[in-house]
């Protein structure tokens, strides 16, 4: 991926998808090289400030709504009680925030391997950074890898994987061996849920996705798609994977709809939408996707 | 909105939205000023060819049928026998393709200002023209806003409003008098439908467009959100008002279900999806967008 800042506006051309996002930006606000990324932080005219991390940007402050609202409320009202969540990766803090308004939840580990994506996010996406003192958070930077492989067995209810493309730092959170990590750690009841990216340019990702997470033991998948303009394409995914074979269009509807906070784009209705998989996504993955 | 190309990537920089989209292209293949506007055709590496009016892209081989297969489904499956349908715009002829696949359709007119979009679609976008010759089809060039003026009382079910944006030649297409039109040349169980931009970035012109549908009769409203990439912010949205008050939410979804014909996005369950409204648009449009 390479970034071109052509006159006032950003420009980033995706070059495995052949399409670019851009932003009109007013000027750059910091600029770091953390031992594993460079991190770059834009103000831009309309969407807020934008995080880039090795030239592909993560996070507006103006869109980031629908991705983390539905990385967050989709597993955690899909598990009918959510006490133990692991996000690996997010060091945005935007999923830990949506986690910790469930109140289910009583413990919610955050582990990013790069505290300079934290220690950006807490300057320059404040309201992201808001629920970090919870009691119920801990935000600890270390390897997601290694943190799967030692965590106790049958010990989390949801693990949420958000990270970047796999590419870089985060490629060995796309495989059997970390798959087969989550599934060890995961109660038999629990769910793994992961950003799956485009499924309109990269299926083909989604598809080794699941099959990694079929050959590591995980029973039922489900994947839903939902906007995200500053991704590839503007229409995203999250492939969704349970323990026991079970349906993943159940979720806790009454719970979703008698939420009691506001949101932009999640809603009890808008996760049952979501469910609804286009034709040519069904014709990829198959109408259940479930291997039972 | 002007278009930058860059190296090889052809960007579309939104001067309203403050984002760009853009696709890495081979060359140019084609270029003509029409009396009305600029059409230029280039061929991407990755999206197939892209049509460009006045630098702002309407229409790539590779995305065209989300918004195609929602302009034409939704109305012709929430209207209860939809014989008579006009298109005003549409001059791609991905829209009337669309229709046409709808047994219940007798006659479907399209009406385009500029002859020279569909001189293009035929030879660069020739399925989406597959249709044109059927013999229900009348594919004609002239001023929308006039043929929608001379339309006969009560003569028609479906209106598609598929023009480019409110400026320019498409800008009579968006204010009271050319609904009054639309609304006297509806049947009582008429539908109108129009693309309405995008409910991230434009929600106010969604809700001039709806004043001005209940300012010239209509009684009924419904924007329904749906992915569409190459247009700003990737996500976009139609705007459904009926003259006569009735729940649009309410469709054929047993016959969208049997429909017998293969579609991309569009199924009975997207559309279902559709109309669930994400919180975001709930709160600027009102709950149910019913008049009464």
């Amino acid at each position: 991926m390479t970034t071109t800042h052509d006159a006032t506006w950003l420009h980033e051309n995706f070059e495995h998808t052949g399409s670019a996002f851009g932003l009109r930006v007013a000027r750059k606000l910091d600029e770091v090289q953390s031992p594993f990324q460079k991190i770059e932080i834009w103000e831009s005219t309309d969407w807020g400030n934008v995080m880039l991390i090795d030239g592909a940007m993560m996070v507006t402050t103006r869109d980031n709504f629908f991705y983390h609202e539905m990385m967050g409320h989709v597993p955690l009202y899909t598990h009918a009680d959510p006490q133990d969540v692991v996000i690996i990766g997010g060091g945005d803090c935007g999923t830990l925030h949506e986690v910790l308004r469930h109140p289910n939840v009583k413990r919610a580990v955050q582990c990013d391997i790069d505290e300079q994506v934290t220690v950006m996010a807490r300057k320059y996406f404040p309201e992201l950074c808001e629920s970090n003192d919870d009691p119920r958070a801990t935000v600890m930077f270390d390897d997601g890898i290694a943190y799967m492989a030692n965590a106790a067995p049958e010990s989390i209810d949801v693990i949420i994987v958000d990270s970047t493309d796999p590419v870089g730092p985060a490629e060995g959170l796309f495989n059997r061996a970390f798959y087969e990590n989550c599934h060890r750690a995961l109660r038999p009841d629990g769910l793994l849920v992961q950003q799956s990216e485009s499924p309109l340019a990269l299926m083909h990702l989604i598809l080794e996705m699941r099959q990694a997470m079929a050959d590591a033991g995980f029973e039922s998948f489900r994947v839903l798609p939902f906007p995200q303009p500053c991704y590839p394409t503007g229409w995203w995914s999250l492939l969704m994977a349970s323990k026991q074979s079970r349906a993943l269009t159940q979720f806790r509807a009454g719970d979703a709809g008698a939420k009691g906070f506001e949101t932009q784009y999640y809603s009890a209705d808008v996760h049952r939408g979501a469910l609804a998989m286009p034709p040519l996504m069904q014709r990829a993955l198959g109408e259940t996707q479930d291997r039972s």
